[in-house]
Protein backbone atom coordinates (compact mmCIF):
# COMPACT_ATOMS: atom_id res chain seq x y z
CA UNK A 1 0.00 0.00 0.00
CA UNK A 2 1.36 3.46 -1.46
CA UNK A 3 1.06 6.78 0.43
CA UNK A 4 1.04 9.87 -1.12
CA UNK A 5 0.44 13.55 0.85
CA UNK A 6 -0.97 16.56 -0.80
CA UNK A 7 -0.50 19.48 0.41
CA UNK A 8 -3.38 21.71 -1.41
CA UNK A 9 -6.53 21.34 -2.57
CA UNK A 10 -5.64 22.95 -6.07
CA UNK A 11 -3.22 20.34 -6.78
CA UNK A 12 -5.74 17.23 -6.04
CA UNK A 13 -5.78 16.48 -9.68
CA UNK A 14 -2.29 15.72 -9.87
CA UNK A 15 -2.36 13.11 -6.90
CA UNK A 16 -5.85 11.77 -8.00
CA UNK A 17 -5.99 7.69 -7.49
CA UNK A 18 -8.98 5.42 -8.04
CA UNK A 19 -8.06 3.48 -5.44
CA UNK A 20 -6.46 5.32 -2.57
CA UNK A 21 -8.44 6.32 0.97
CA UNK A 22 -8.25 10.26 0.70
CA UNK A 23 -8.15 11.60 4.34
CA UNK A 24 -8.71 15.27 3.99
CA UNK A 25 -6.76 17.19 7.13
CA UNK A 26 -7.58 20.94 8.05
CA UNK A 27 -6.12 20.82 11.45
CA UNK A 28 -7.04 24.38 12.32
CA UNK A 29 -9.65 23.68 12.32
CA UNK A 30 -12.40 22.64 10.04
CA UNK A 31 -11.67 19.02 10.26
CA UNK A 32 -11.00 19.27 14.23
CA UNK A 33 -14.16 20.99 14.48
CA UNK A 34 -16.39 18.28 12.45
CA UNK A 35 -14.61 15.19 14.59
CA UNK A 36 -15.52 16.85 17.56
CA UNK A 37 -18.94 17.52 16.40
CA UNK A 38 -19.43 13.73 15.46
CA UNK A 39 -18.08 12.65 18.87
CA UNK A 40 -20.67 14.94 20.54
CA UNK A 41 -23.39 12.67 18.74
CA UNK A 42 -24.28 15.24 15.34
CA UNK A 43 -25.65 12.63 13.03
CA UNK A 44 -24.72 14.19 10.02
CA UNK A 45 -23.08 16.64 8.28
CA UNK A 46 -23.58 18.07 4.82
CA UNK A 47 -20.10 20.47 3.29
CA UNK A 48 -20.97 22.59 1.38
CA UNK A 49 -18.33 24.66 -0.63
CA UNK A 50 -19.95 28.66 -0.75
CA UNK A 51 -21.74 30.45 1.67
CA UNK A 52 -24.60 30.95 -0.80
CA UNK A 53 -25.39 26.86 -0.55
CA UNK A 54 -25.00 27.26 3.21
CA UNK A 55 -27.51 30.02 3.38
CA UNK A 56 -29.87 28.24 1.31
CA UNK A 57 -29.46 25.25 3.63
CA UNK A 58 -30.69 27.82 6.56
CA UNK A 59 -33.05 28.93 5.27
CA UNK A 60 -34.82 25.51 4.52
CA UNK A 61 -33.95 25.06 9.32
CA UNK A 62 -31.08 23.24 8.92
CA UNK A 63 -28.38 24.31 11.56
CA UNK A 64 -25.52 25.60 9.51
CA UNK A 65 -21.75 26.15 10.56
CA UNK A 66 -20.07 29.01 8.03
CA UNK A 67 -16.89 30.12 8.43
CA UNK A 68 -14.72 32.54 5.91
CA UNK A 69 -11.04 33.71 7.31
CA UNK A 70 -11.12 32.45 10.46
CA UNK A 71 -14.31 33.78 12.00
CA UNK A 72 -18.27 32.98 11.70
CA UNK A 73 -20.28 34.74 8.80
CA UNK A 74 -22.37 36.98 10.12
CA UNK A 75 -26.15 35.59 10.28
CA UNK A 76 -24.88 31.43 10.89
CA UNK A 77 -25.14 29.48 14.14
CA UNK A 78 -21.64 27.99 14.11
CA UNK A 79 -18.06 28.53 12.85
CA UNK A 80 -15.29 26.20 12.71
CA UNK A 81 -14.42 26.04 16.30
CA UNK A 82 -14.64 22.47 18.00
CA UNK A 83 -15.98 24.61 21.30
CA UNK A 84 -19.19 25.36 19.68
CA UNK A 85 -19.84 22.02 18.82
CA UNK A 86 -19.29 21.00 22.76
CA UNK A 87 -23.06 21.05 23.71
CA UNK A 88 -26.46 19.24 23.48
CA UNK A 89 -27.85 21.30 21.17
CA UNK A 90 -26.18 19.94 18.09
CA UNK A 91 -26.68 16.06 19.54
CA UNK A 92 -29.11 14.12 16.71
CA UNK A 93 -28.67 17.31 13.93
CA UNK A 94 -27.65 17.12 10.55
CA UNK A 95 -25.56 20.03 10.37
CA UNK A 96 -24.58 21.70 7.00
CA UNK A 97 -21.05 23.48 7.16
CA UNK A 98 -18.53 25.76 5.17
CA UNK A 99 -15.05 26.73 5.76
CA UNK A 100 -12.51 28.51 4.00
CA UNK A 101 -9.91 25.66 3.23
CA UNK A 102 -11.79 22.34 4.96
CA UNK A 103 -14.54 21.98 2.86
CA UNK A 104 -12.80 22.93 0.01
CA UNK A 105 -10.99 20.27 0.35
CA UNK A 106 -13.51 17.74 0.82
CA UNK A 107 -15.01 19.07 -2.72
CA UNK A 108 -12.07 18.20 -4.39
CA UNK A 109 -11.75 14.74 -3.41
CA UNK A 110 -15.41 14.34 -4.68
CA UNK A 111 -14.26 11.47 -7.03
CA UNK A 112 -12.23 10.03 -4.84
CA UNK A 113 -13.17 5.92 -3.76
CA UNK A 114 -13.27 6.86 0.14
CA UNK A 115 -12.64 10.44 1.63
CA UNK A 116 -12.44 10.14 5.55
CA UNK A 117 -11.88 13.10 8.09
CA UNK A 118 -8.27 13.50 10.08
CA UNK A 119 -7.33 15.16 12.80
CA UNK A 120 -4.70 14.98 15.89
CA UNK A 121 -8.27 14.52 17.37
CA UNK A 122 -8.93 10.75 16.32
CA UNK A 123 -5.50 10.20 15.10
CA UNK A 124 -4.71 6.98 16.72
CA UNK A 125 -8.68 5.87 15.15
CA UNK A 126 -7.55 6.99 11.52
CA UNK A 127 -4.63 4.54 11.82
CA UNK A 128 -6.46 1.67 12.94
CA UNK A 129 -9.14 2.27 10.23
CA UNK A 130 -6.33 2.75 7.23
CA UNK A 131 -4.31 -0.56 9.06
CA UNK A 132 -7.47 -2.49 8.54
CA UNK A 133 -8.61 -0.84 4.99
CA UNK A 134 -5.30 -2.44 3.15
CA UNK A 135 -5.40 0.30 0.31
CA UNK A 136 -3.09 2.90 -0.91
CA UNK A 137 -3.47 6.26 1.50
CA UNK A 138 -4.07 9.81 0.18
CA UNK A 139 -3.43 12.79 2.85
CA UNK A 140 -5.08 15.64 1.51
CA UNK A 141 -3.95 19.17 3.04
CA UNK A 142 -6.38 21.56 3.02
CA UNK A 143 -3.61 24.45 3.50
CA UNK A 144 -4.73 28.15 3.40
CA UNK A 145 -6.26 28.88 0.54
CA UNK A 146 -4.03 26.42 -1.73
CA UNK A 147 -0.98 27.20 -0.26
CA UNK A 148 1.19 24.86 1.83
CA UNK A 149 0.66 25.05 5.86
CA UNK A 150 2.32 23.42 8.54
CA UNK A 151 0.01 21.95 11.05
CA UNK A 152 -1.97 19.92 8.14
CA UNK A 153 1.44 18.46 6.90
CA UNK A 154 2.73 17.61 11.01
CA UNK A 155 -0.38 15.51 11.05
CA UNK A 156 -0.67 13.85 7.54
CA UNK A 157 3.46 13.12 9.21
CA UNK A 158 2.37 11.63 12.12
CA UNK A 159 -0.17 9.02 10.63
CA UNK A 160 1.72 7.99 7.46
CA UNK A 161 5.26 7.54 9.96
CA UNK A 162 2.91 5.16 11.78
CA UNK A 163 1.71 3.63 8.72
CA UNK A 164 4.99 2.79 7.53
CA UNK A 165 7.28 2.21 10.85
CA UNK A 166 4.49 -0.11 12.08
CA UNK A 167 2.69 -1.54 9.32
CA UNK A 168 3.02 -2.46 5.91
CA UNK A 169 2.97 0.92 4.00
CA UNK A 170 5.23 2.47 1.97
CA UNK A 171 6.60 6.01 0.05
CA UNK A 172 8.41 7.02 -2.94
CA UNK A 173 6.54 10.41 -2.43
CA UNK A 174 8.68 13.32 -1.71
CA UNK A 175 6.16 15.05 0.37
CA UNK A 176 5.63 11.80 2.51
CA UNK A 177 8.82 11.78 3.54
CA UNK A 178 9.17 15.50 3.82
CA UNK A 179 5.95 15.09 6.44
CA UNK A 180 7.55 12.25 8.19
CA UNK A 181 10.76 13.84 8.49
CA UNK A 182 8.75 17.37 9.72
CA UNK A 183 6.60 15.47 12.60
CA UNK A 184 10.25 13.95 14.10
CA UNK A 185 11.23 17.56 14.41
CA UNK A 186 7.96 18.82 15.85
CA UNK A 187 6.55 15.84 17.93
CA UNK A 188 7.51 16.55 21.21
CA UNK A 189 5.99 20.13 21.22
CA UNK A 190 3.65 20.79 18.19
CA UNK A 191 2.57 23.96 19.42
CA UNK A 192 5.91 25.12 20.09
CA UNK A 193 6.70 24.35 16.95
CA UNK A 194 4.19 26.28 15.16
CA UNK A 195 4.64 29.46 16.88
CA UNK A 196 6.10 31.31 14.17
CA UNK A 197 3.25 29.22 11.76
CA UNK A 198 1.57 31.61 9.62
CA UNK A 199 -1.88 30.57 10.83
CA UNK A 200 -1.11 30.46 14.53
CA UNK A 201 0.04 33.93 14.14
CA UNK A 202 -3.37 34.35 12.36
CA UNK A 203 -5.61 32.79 14.83
CA UNK A 204 -3.53 33.89 17.90
CA UNK A 205 -4.64 37.42 16.56
CA UNK A 206 -8.28 36.61 17.21
CA UNK A 207 -7.36 35.03 20.53
CA UNK A 208 -7.91 31.12 19.85
CA UNK A 209 -5.32 30.09 21.79
CA UNK A 210 -7.18 27.44 23.42
CA UNK A 211 -8.37 26.57 20.24
CA UNK A 212 -5.20 25.86 18.78
CA UNK A 213 -4.23 23.80 21.90
CA UNK A 214 -7.17 21.73 21.99
CA UNK A 215 -6.76 21.03 17.75
CA UNK A 216 -3.02 19.88 18.82
CA UNK A 217 -4.09 17.28 21.49
CA UNK A 218 -4.36 13.86 20.46
CA UNK A 219 -6.84 11.51 20.66
CA UNK A 220 -9.59 13.49 22.69
CA UNK A 221 -12.52 12.35 19.90
CA UNK A 222 -12.44 8.47 19.05
CA UNK A 223 -14.60 8.92 16.00
CA UNK A 224 -13.99 8.39 12.10
CA UNK A 225 -16.17 10.92 9.97
CA UNK A 226 -16.68 9.34 6.79
CA UNK A 227 -18.23 10.78 3.30
CA UNK A 228 -21.36 8.38 2.31
CA UNK A 229 -22.69 10.62 -0.75
CA UNK A 230 -23.25 14.44 -0.23
CA UNK A 231 -23.12 13.96 4.14
CA UNK A 232 -20.19 12.90 6.36
CA UNK A 233 -21.57 10.50 8.73
CA UNK A 234 -19.90 8.39 11.78
CA UNK A 235 -18.04 5.57 10.49
CA UNK A 236 -17.05 3.55 13.57
CA UNK B 1 12.81 41.79 3.57
CA UNK B 2 10.03 38.45 3.61
CA UNK B 3 11.00 35.36 1.93
CA UNK B 4 8.23 32.60 0.72
CA UNK B 5 8.96 29.43 -0.82
CA UNK B 6 6.72 28.62 -3.65
CA UNK B 7 6.60 24.21 -3.93
CA UNK B 8 5.23 23.59 -8.08
CA UNK B 9 5.12 25.94 -10.80
CA UNK B 10 1.38 25.68 -10.85
CA UNK B 11 0.86 27.41 -7.67
CA UNK B 12 3.33 30.73 -8.70
CA UNK B 13 0.40 32.39 -9.20
CA UNK B 14 -0.75 32.73 -5.45
CA UNK B 15 2.94 33.80 -4.91
CA UNK B 16 3.43 37.03 -7.24
CA UNK B 17 5.14 39.56 -5.79
CA UNK B 18 5.74 42.37 -8.33
CA UNK B 19 8.44 43.56 -5.88
CA UNK B 20 10.70 39.95 -5.36
CA UNK B 21 13.47 38.81 -6.65
CA UNK B 22 12.44 35.10 -7.94
CA UNK B 23 14.70 32.63 -7.37
CA UNK B 24 14.08 29.27 -9.70
CA UNK B 25 15.35 26.25 -8.35
CA UNK B 26 15.65 22.90 -10.14
CA UNK B 27 18.78 21.29 -8.46
CA UNK B 28 18.13 17.75 -10.18
CA UNK B 29 19.14 18.94 -13.08
CA UNK B 30 18.19 22.33 -15.08
CA UNK B 31 19.35 24.85 -12.93
CA UNK B 32 22.50 23.13 -11.83
CA UNK B 33 23.16 22.64 -15.66
CA UNK B 34 22.46 26.37 -16.64
CA UNK B 35 24.84 27.25 -13.39
CA UNK B 36 27.56 24.85 -14.95
CA UNK B 37 27.27 26.23 -18.60
CA UNK B 38 28.03 29.80 -17.50
CA UNK B 39 30.76 29.22 -15.63
CA UNK B 40 32.02 27.10 -18.52
CA UNK B 41 31.94 30.30 -20.45
CA UNK B 42 27.98 29.80 -22.45
CA UNK B 43 27.29 33.63 -23.39
CA UNK B 44 23.48 33.33 -23.11
CA UNK B 45 20.65 31.41 -22.73
CA UNK B 46 17.20 30.86 -24.63
CA UNK B 47 14.56 29.30 -21.71
CA UNK B 48 11.45 27.39 -23.83
CA UNK B 49 8.32 25.93 -22.49
CA UNK B 50 8.01 23.13 -25.73
CA UNK B 51 10.22 20.89 -27.89
CA UNK B 52 8.51 22.25 -30.91
CA UNK B 53 10.49 25.53 -29.94
CA UNK B 54 13.32 23.86 -29.51
CA UNK B 55 13.22 22.45 -33.02
CA UNK B 56 12.68 25.78 -34.45
CA UNK B 57 15.74 27.49 -32.42
CA UNK B 58 17.75 24.18 -33.67
CA UNK B 59 16.39 24.59 -37.58
CA UNK B 60 18.02 28.08 -37.34
CA UNK B 61 21.30 27.12 -36.42
CA UNK B 62 21.39 27.28 -32.34
CA UNK B 63 23.09 24.97 -30.32
CA UNK B 64 19.88 23.30 -28.52
CA UNK B 65 19.27 21.45 -25.17
CA UNK B 66 16.50 19.14 -24.90
CA UNK B 67 15.60 17.39 -22.00
CA UNK B 68 12.13 15.24 -20.84
CA UNK B 69 11.74 12.27 -18.41
CA UNK B 70 14.82 12.80 -17.58
CA UNK B 71 17.11 12.11 -20.33
CA UNK B 72 18.11 14.10 -23.51
CA UNK B 73 15.15 14.16 -26.51
CA UNK B 74 16.58 12.15 -29.61
CA UNK B 75 18.00 14.93 -32.10
CA UNK B 76 19.32 17.30 -29.83
CA UNK B 77 23.00 18.29 -28.82
CA UNK B 78 22.29 18.39 -25.15
CA UNK B 79 19.88 17.66 -21.99
CA UNK B 80 19.92 18.87 -18.55
CA UNK B 81 23.51 17.21 -16.92
CA UNK B 82 25.82 19.81 -16.19
CA UNK B 83 28.71 17.55 -17.56
CA UNK B 84 27.48 18.49 -20.81
CA UNK B 85 28.49 21.74 -20.78
CA UNK B 86 31.77 21.18 -19.49
CA UNK B 87 33.86 21.82 -22.73
CA UNK B 88 34.90 24.00 -24.90
CA UNK B 89 32.34 24.05 -27.70
CA UNK B 90 29.73 26.08 -25.57
CA UNK B 91 32.46 28.50 -24.73
CA UNK B 92 30.45 32.27 -26.63
CA UNK B 93 27.94 30.84 -27.82
CA UNK B 94 23.71 31.05 -27.01
CA UNK B 95 21.89 27.90 -26.55
CA UNK B 96 18.78 27.63 -26.48
CA UNK B 97 17.10 24.77 -23.30
CA UNK B 98 14.04 23.20 -22.72
CA UNK B 99 13.15 20.52 -20.19
CA UNK B 100 10.68 18.91 -18.13
CA UNK B 101 10.43 21.63 -14.71
CA UNK B 102 12.96 24.08 -15.04
CA UNK B 103 11.88 26.08 -17.94
CA UNK B 104 8.29 25.33 -17.15
CA UNK B 105 9.30 27.21 -13.70
CA UNK B 106 11.16 29.85 -15.53
CA UNK B 107 8.35 30.53 -17.79
CA UNK B 108 5.37 30.73 -14.89
CA UNK B 109 7.52 33.84 -13.02
CA UNK B 110 8.07 35.68 -16.50
CA UNK B 111 5.72 38.73 -14.84
CA UNK B 112 8.31 38.64 -11.76
CA UNK B 113 10.28 41.75 -11.37
CA UNK B 114 13.90 39.73 -11.43
CA UNK B 115 14.32 36.14 -11.73
CA UNK B 116 17.45 34.48 -11.10
CA UNK B 117 19.07 30.88 -11.30
CA UNK B 118 19.91 28.61 -8.05
CA UNK B 119 21.34 25.86 -7.73
CA UNK B 120 23.74 24.13 -4.87
CA UNK B 121 26.80 24.98 -7.23
CA UNK B 122 26.07 28.91 -6.89
CA UNK B 123 24.03 28.73 -3.33
CA UNK B 124 26.63 31.98 -1.88
CA UNK B 125 26.58 33.86 -4.80
CA UNK B 126 22.96 33.87 -4.80
CA UNK B 127 23.20 34.10 -0.60
CA UNK B 128 25.20 37.71 -2.02
CA UNK B 129 22.95 38.66 -4.56
CA UNK B 130 20.02 38.50 -2.50
CA UNK B 131 21.61 40.25 0.26
CA UNK B 132 22.82 43.25 -1.59
CA UNK B 133 19.82 43.26 -3.21
CA UNK B 134 17.65 44.03 0.07
CA UNK B 135 14.66 42.82 -2.14
CA UNK B 136 11.47 40.59 -1.02
CA UNK B 137 12.62 37.03 -1.99
CA UNK B 138 10.28 34.19 -3.38
CA UNK B 139 11.68 30.98 -4.37
CA UNK B 140 10.22 28.96 -6.79
CA UNK B 141 11.32 25.19 -6.79
CA UNK B 142 10.56 23.38 -10.06
CA UNK B 143 9.25 20.24 -8.60
CA UNK B 144 8.73 17.25 -10.66
CA UNK B 145 5.65 18.06 -13.03
CA UNK B 146 3.84 20.24 -10.41
CA UNK B 147 4.38 17.88 -7.48
CA UNK B 148 6.70 19.03 -4.78
CA UNK B 149 10.40 18.10 -4.43
CA UNK B 150 12.92 17.45 -1.67
CA UNK B 151 15.82 18.36 -3.28
CA UNK B 152 14.71 22.18 -4.89
CA UNK B 153 12.61 22.41 -1.58
CA UNK B 154 16.02 21.87 0.04
CA UNK B 155 17.88 24.84 -1.21
CA UNK B 156 15.69 27.01 -1.01
CA UNK B 157 15.72 25.96 2.68
CA UNK B 158 19.23 26.41 2.98
CA UNK B 159 19.54 30.31 1.12
CA UNK B 160 16.45 30.94 3.40
CA UNK B 161 18.52 29.98 6.24
CA UNK B 162 21.11 31.79 5.55
CA UNK B 163 19.17 35.22 4.99
CA UNK B 164 17.32 35.03 8.19
CA UNK B 165 19.68 33.85 10.41
CA UNK B 166 22.69 35.99 9.25
CA UNK B 167 20.66 38.87 7.59
CA UNK B 168 17.50 41.42 7.76
CA UNK B 169 15.24 38.53 6.46
CA UNK B 170 12.20 37.50 8.01
CA UNK B 171 8.93 34.94 7.24
CA UNK B 172 5.84 33.99 8.37
CA UNK B 173 5.53 31.44 5.51
CA UNK B 174 5.04 28.02 6.51
CA UNK B 175 6.54 26.28 3.14
CA UNK B 176 9.87 28.86 4.06
CA UNK B 177 9.70 27.14 7.91
CA UNK B 178 9.46 23.93 6.35
CA UNK B 179 12.00 24.28 3.84
CA UNK B 180 14.75 25.73 6.82
CA UNK B 181 13.66 22.78 8.82
CA UNK B 182 14.30 20.25 6.54
CA UNK B 183 17.35 21.61 5.25
CA UNK B 184 18.24 21.53 9.38
CA UNK B 185 17.62 17.79 9.61
CA UNK B 186 19.61 17.38 5.94
CA UNK B 187 22.40 19.52 5.65
CA UNK B 188 25.40 17.29 6.85
CA UNK B 189 24.81 14.46 4.46
CA UNK B 190 22.01 15.53 1.39
CA UNK B 191 22.92 12.73 -0.64
CA UNK B 192 21.86 10.34 1.99
CA UNK B 193 18.94 12.00 2.87
CA UNK B 194 17.75 12.24 -0.83
CA UNK B 195 17.82 8.44 -0.82
CA UNK B 196 14.65 7.81 -0.73
CA UNK B 197 13.32 10.82 -2.68
CA UNK B 198 11.38 9.80 -6.07
CA UNK B 199 13.74 12.46 -8.57
CA UNK B 200 16.94 10.69 -7.08
CA UNK B 201 15.57 7.33 -7.64
CA UNK B 202 14.16 8.15 -10.84
CA UNK B 203 17.69 9.38 -11.70
CA UNK B 204 19.58 6.44 -10.08
CA UNK B 205 17.56 3.90 -12.92
CA UNK B 206 19.78 5.98 -15.61
CA UNK B 207 22.92 5.59 -13.59
CA UNK B 208 23.37 9.18 -13.01
CA UNK B 209 24.71 9.24 -9.65
CA UNK B 210 27.58 11.00 -10.22
CA UNK B 211 25.68 14.03 -11.58
CA UNK B 212 23.10 13.80 -8.17
CA UNK B 213 26.24 14.16 -5.85
CA UNK B 214 27.64 16.87 -8.33
CA UNK B 215 24.75 18.85 -8.20
CA UNK B 216 24.44 18.28 -4.13
CA UNK B 217 28.10 20.10 -4.20
CA UNK B 218 28.18 23.94 -3.09
CA UNK B 219 29.90 26.62 -4.46
CA UNK B 220 31.42 24.89 -7.55
CA UNK B 221 29.98 27.57 -9.91
CA UNK B 222 30.12 31.07 -8.50
CA UNK B 223 28.29 32.72 -11.49
CA UNK B 224 24.85 34.42 -11.13
CA UNK B 225 22.69 33.63 -14.32
CA UNK B 226 20.03 36.28 -14.65
CA UNK B 227 16.88 36.48 -16.78
CA UNK B 228 17.02 39.67 -19.20
CA UNK B 229 13.98 39.66 -21.78
CA UNK B 230 13.67 36.38 -23.15
CA UNK B 231 17.75 35.34 -22.27
CA UNK B 232 19.30 34.67 -19.61
CA UNK B 233 22.87 35.77 -18.73
CA UNK B 234 25.62 36.00 -16.29
CA UNK B 235 24.46 38.80 -14.18
CA UNK B 236 27.93 38.98 -12.33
Amino acid sequence: MNIEVCYSPQSYPLFHNPNAVVVVIDILRATSAITTAFFNGVAKMIPVATVEEARSYKENGFLVAAERDAEIVEGFDLGNSPFGYMNTKVKGKTIAITTTNGTQAINAAKSAHKVIIGSFLNCDTVIEYLKKEKKDVLFLCAGWKNKFNLEDTLFAGAVAQALVYKYDFTTTCDSTIAAIELYKVAKHDLFGFLANSSHRNRLAKLDLERDIKYCLTPNQCPVLPVMEGKFLVKGN
